[in-house]
C-alpha cells in the first residue's frame, strides 16, 4: 500500500507458505475442547468453509495430544498445535502430524527437552511460531505486571522476550521460525511489531491482538492494528481473535486483507449510508445484495443507492447497481441507465443479474478458465 | 501515534474546534427526512447521547430549510447543513443558524450566489466544509466514470477537485474551510488524504469513507482507513458512515479514536477469545462486563479470562478481573488474587465492584473533582 513489504525468509506450514512473497494467510483457532475430536473437526471445517488457510488447536492435555492424531487426519487445513510449558505434549503433537508448533522454548525449563523438540520438528519440516503476548512475559519485579509501565517499556520487554526465544532455537540451528508479538491494545501491538520489524532479521511475522474482545469492538481493534501494520508492509499471516466462533474471525480477517487490495480486484459492494434524502428502504436491500455477492467471484463493483442525488453520480461508476426514487428507481450497468423500474422490481432485477454472473463464475472455475474483470459480456 | 499531527489552522463549528491541537471530534448525519422536525431532533439527541460532537443534516428542499430553523433551536449539538447545488438553500440554512455548511462552491454555477453565501457565512462565523467524493467529481470524458481508471488517477482528480473548490472560496477571501476526500474503498481514501496532506496547506481534514456499507464490513473499512490516516497524524474530525442509525456510527467512531489512545487513559476491557481451554461460558459474561464498564469513567483495565492458563498470566496485569476454572474461579485486583469464588458468584462480584466505581466516578464528576487513575482507593 505504501510501505514495501518487509523482506522475510518464507516458512511452509503444511503447504501454506508464510513470508517472502506469499499472499498473506488467514488463521483462526478452535474453541472446542481438543479432546472432543468430532466437535473440533466441525469447527475446523466451518473455518475452512469461511476461507481460513490454517487452524490452531490447543494441546494442553495428554488426551488432547491423543485426539490430535485423528484431528490431523480429518482436517482439511494444516494445523498448528498450541503448546505452553509441556515438552512431552509438543512431541505428541509432532507425532500426530501437526504442521506447526506454537511454542516459546524459553518456557520449557529443561534444555534437553527443547533440543528434542527442535530436532523432531526439523526432521518433520515443521516450523515453530514463537508467540509473545504482552501479558505473559517476564517483567521487572518492582512493577506489578505492567501496571504503571509505559508502552515503550512493554514493547522493549516483548521484543526482548521474542529475541530470547529465537536465540534458543538458533543455537539449536533451528530457523524455520515465525514470530508474533501481541498485546490487547492497538498501540502496543503496532509498536511492538514495528520495533521487531526494524531489527532487520528475516523471520515472518504473525499479526494479531490478544483478547481483542467481542466482535463489534474486536473487529475495529484488529482492523486498525493489522491495517496499520500491513499498510506499512509488516506482517505475513494474520489471526483476528474475537469472543466469537472461528468463521467470524476468518471473515473479519479476510475483510481486512480485501480492503488492502484495490477495489478493482474483487467483488465490492457500495451502499450509501441513508440520509434525509432516503427514498427506498435500504437496509434489507443491502443485506440481500451482500448475500448474493458472496457467490460472485469476478471483480465487479455493485452499488445500492437510496436516492438519485448521490445515486447516479456516485453509484454509476459501479459496474451495475440500483438507485431508488419515489415509487420507481433506476437500474444501471456500465455507467448507463438500463431501465427505469417500479420500486418493487428494482431489487429483484439486480439479484437476478448477480445470480447469472455467479453461475457463470462457478462454471468458469469448474472449467478451469479465467474469470473476466468486471461484467465481461454480461 | 507515530506521525506528528499535521499542522492545521483550526476552525470553530458552533463551539467545537476542529484542527490545530483540538481533540479529534466525532460526527454523524441524520437519516430522517429533515422536514420531519421531531424525528430529526430525536435522531440528533440519540447521537448526542452516544457521544457525537457534531451532526450533519441534509438540506435539500425549501421545507427542509424551513424545518432547520426549529431543528437548530432544539438541537443539543452544532449542526452542519448538507447543501448540494442550491444556493438559496445554503442561505436558508445560514439564516436558520447552522454552525457549518457542507458545500462545494464549484457546483453552484452562479458566481454571484457563491459570493453571497461566502459573505453571509463569514458574517456569521460559519465555516464551510468542501466535501469531495470520488464518485461525483468531474472526470475525463473518455473513461466512463472511473471505470478502468487507476487509483492514482482517481486520487489526482479528487485532489484537483478539492483545490478547485478551495480556490473559489480563497478568491472571496473565505478561509474558514475544512476539507474531506472520501471514496468507498480504503486505499483510495487513504491515498487521497495523504496526497492532500502532502500539499502543505493548513486546512483541517474531515475523514470518512462514502457508502462504507453495512455495520460489520463498514466498521472494518472505516477502522482501517481512519486508523491508518490518524496514525500518520492526518485528520481532525471523523465521520463513520454506515447503513445503520447515527448512534452506531458514533460508537464506531469513538471506538476508533479510543484505540489510538494509550489503553491506560480510558476504561478498557480485555477478554480472551475462548479456546479449547475454555472452562466458563464467556460470551454473555463479556457482554455484561462491557455494559457495566460503559458507566465507568476513570481509566481502568478489566479482564475476563476463560481459564487459568492465560487467566492469571495475561489477565492479572489488569486492574481487576476474573478468570474461570472448573466450578470455581478467581477474582483479582491489583495483580493479586482477592478471592476464590464459586463460578456463579464470579460475575456478580466483578459487576458489583464496577458499579461501586461507576457511582464514585459519577459523584466525582458531579463535584467537579478529578478522577483517579486505575482503582484509586477502591
Amino acid at each position: 500500500m505504501s510501505g514495501e513489504r518487509r523482506a522475510t525468509v518464507p516458512i511452509n506450514v503444511g503447504g501454506v507458505v508464510i513470508g517472502g512473497a506469499a499472499p498473506i494467510s488467514v488463521q483462526s483457532m478452535t474453541k472446542t475442547q481438543t479432546e472432543d475430536v468430532a466437535a473440533t473437526l466441525r469447527e475446523i471445517e466451518a473455518a475452512a468453509e469461511a476461507g481460513a488457510d490454517i487452524m490452531r488447536v490447543t494441546c494442553d492435555t495428554k488426551e488432547a495430544g491423543t485426539a490430535l492424531k485423528e484431528i490431523v487426519k480429518g482436517s482439511p487445513l494444516p494445523l498448528v498445535a498450541d503448546i505452553h510449558y509441556d515438552a512431552p505434549l509438543a512431541l505428541m503433537a509432532l507425532e500426530a502430524g501437526v504442521a506447526c508448533l506454537r511454542l516459546n522454548p524459553g518456557n520449557i525449563t529443561d534444555a534437553d527437552k527443547v533440543k528434542d523438540i527442535a530436532a523432531e520438528a526439523k526432521a518433520r519440516g515443521v516450523p515453530i511460531r514463537i508467540g509473545v503476548n504482552s501479558g505473559s512475559i517476564p517483567g521487572r519485579k518492582d512493577i506489578a505486571r505492567g501496571r504503571g509501565e509505559s508502552i515503550d517499556e512493554t514493547v522493549d520487554r516483548m521484543v526482548a522476550a521474542a529475541l530470547h526465544h529465537i536465540r534458543i532455537l538458533e543455537e539449536l540451528d533451528f530457523r524455520a521460525i515465525k514470530v508474533s508479538l501481541k498485546a490487547s491494545d492497538v498501540l502496543t501491538t503496532v509498536r511492538a511489531n514495528r520495533a521487531f520489524a526494524a531489527l532487520g532479521n528475516r523471520y515472518p511475522l504473525h499479526l494479531g491482538l490478544t483478547e481483542a474482545g467481542p466482535p463489534e469492538t474486536g473487529s475495529i481493534k484488529s482492523a486498525m492494528a493489522l491495517g496499520i501494520l500491513l499498510a506499512e508492509g509488516i506482517g505475513d499471516t494474520i489471526r483476528v481473535s474475537l469472543v466469537a466462533p472461528p468463521p467470524l474471525e476468518v471473515k473479519v480477517g479476510k475483510e481486512i486483507l480485501a480492503n488492502l487490495q484495490p477495489a478493482q480486484s474483487r467483488p465490492n459492494l457500495i451502499a450509501c449510508p441513508t440520509c434525509g434524502r432516503l427514498e427506498i428502504n435500504m437496509v434489507p436491500m443491502v443485506q440481500k445484495v451482500e448475500a448474493a455477492l458472496q457467490r460472485v467471484k469476478r471483480p465487479i463493483t455493485v452499488s445500492v443507492m437510496g436516492c438519485v442525488v448521490n445515486g447516479p453520480g456516485e453509484g454509476m461508476h459501479a459496474d451495475m447497481g440500483i438507485a431508488g426514487g419515489r415509487q420507481k428507481g433506476i437500474f444501471y450497468k456500465h455507467g448507463k441507465v438500463v431501465a427505469t423500474l417500479p420500486e418493487e422490481e428494482l431489487l429483484a432485477t439486480l439479484l437476478h443479474e448477480l445470480d447469472v454472473i455467479a453461475e457463470e463464475d462457478a462454471a468458469l472455475i469448474e472449467a478451469g478458465k479465467p474469470l473476466p474483470v468486471g461484467l465481461g459480456d454480461s
